[in-house]
């Protein structure tokens, strides 16, 4: 069965890969299943054809024959769950790997989305700075305890899993900020994810979408 | 084998059922799962003992035997899966039911965070009640969204899931402000969720524990 995903048409990180589609590619070219996107205009996200499936007006979207699903968490916890490369075969350290992958979406994704949100918001505000600095020192808070449980280890429990794809992806967002340079060992972290083959043809497939789009 | 959740031994919301350790306890009782609690003071959960295990500082966690894990979302989807009752067993039913429950984590749950750390960290400064509105009007959108989402449905998709274990939880933080009034089928779903019995089973524990340490 063929697996449809949704994506922006153009992407508004202008191709850097942030948006959540992303993920989603990024799971499937690890478990090697081929998938087609369907690109939505900001204009079609906010219509009832699309609303009727995503009740947020978000990307991505994910349709397999009858299965219609949408969230990138769910997405990659689904793909995980039904091919073999994300997800651990035993049961405890299944269910481990997949408590990295909540902690990336509901610990340390959340501030780091602030940041972003404060500057769109806020960005021309009297504010903005002691406020940009007070969510630098929740994301600082949270990037500090997830180095030390890093370590010096590769991935964060064992092999690499949807956890480690979910946080890599997370941390990603946060990057450009210079915050991660504080953390030598989750910038190594996140590079190992940039160097998986699946991590590069996905962040290629994203990019040829904005580049098309851009020169059209 | 005993299963072991951890919560505040003295809960910040003095026994409103807001802490996160209700939603496993929530879902324990729909499953009908004996557990024993570890309290733990605020000190604890920052000291090298908790940190080892729940590396952010936070609980819940849940130990049953050899597995060990943390994040609420994770606990819940595991109990989830390995007990009837909170996923139906159609496969592309429980995909949806598993995308519900990261909508309520990841898309509601985000901007109602937002409001509380805003009136924690920034109450008293002069930005605050702009801010606010800011706030609330993030917050509005997506309960207009949920709201037409769900119509005159019971729950999110067919029978009571996990999903609407934690969309309900995740709406409850946000019933004080009086923004749910607004979307009376949300105001009757979160209802709908309180009557369950073992809700009220899980609510009446949280509260004794906060009882019982107010009194001590």
């Amino acid at each position: 069965m063929t697996i449809t995903i949704t994506a922006f048409e153009r992407s508004p990180d202008r191709g850097k890969g942030l948006a959540r589609d992303m993920r989603v590619r990024w799971a499937l070219e690890e478990v090697r299943q081929p998938y087609d996107v369907r690109l939505l205009s900001f204009k079609a996200m906010k219509e009832p054809a699309h609303l009727a499936f995503q009740p947020f007006g978000q990307i991505p979207t994910y349709e397999e024959g009858d299965l219609a699903i949408f969230e990138s968490g769910a997405i990659v916890l689904h793909i995980a769950q039904h091919h073999a490369g994300l997800l651990p075969d035993d049961a405890n350290a299944r269910a481990r790997a997949i408590t990295w992958m909540f902690a990336a979406l509901t610990t340390i994704e959340p501030p780091i989305v602030d940041r972003e949100i404060a500057r769109y918001l806020e960005g021309d505000q009297p504010w903005y700075e002691q406020r940009r600095s007070m969510i630098d020192e929740r994301i600082r808070k949270r990037l500090k305890e997830l180095s030390a449980r890093l370590g010096d280890a590769d991935w964060l429990d064992g092999e690499f899993s949807a956890g480690d794809l979910e946080m890599v992806s997370v941390l990603l967002r946060v990057k450009g900020s210079g915050m991660l340079d504080d953390y030598p060992n989750l910038s190594a972290y996140v590079a190992r994810g940039e160097a998986r083959p699946a991590y590069k043809r996905a962040f290629a497939a994203q990019l040829a979408v904005f580049t098309a789009a851009s020169a059209g």
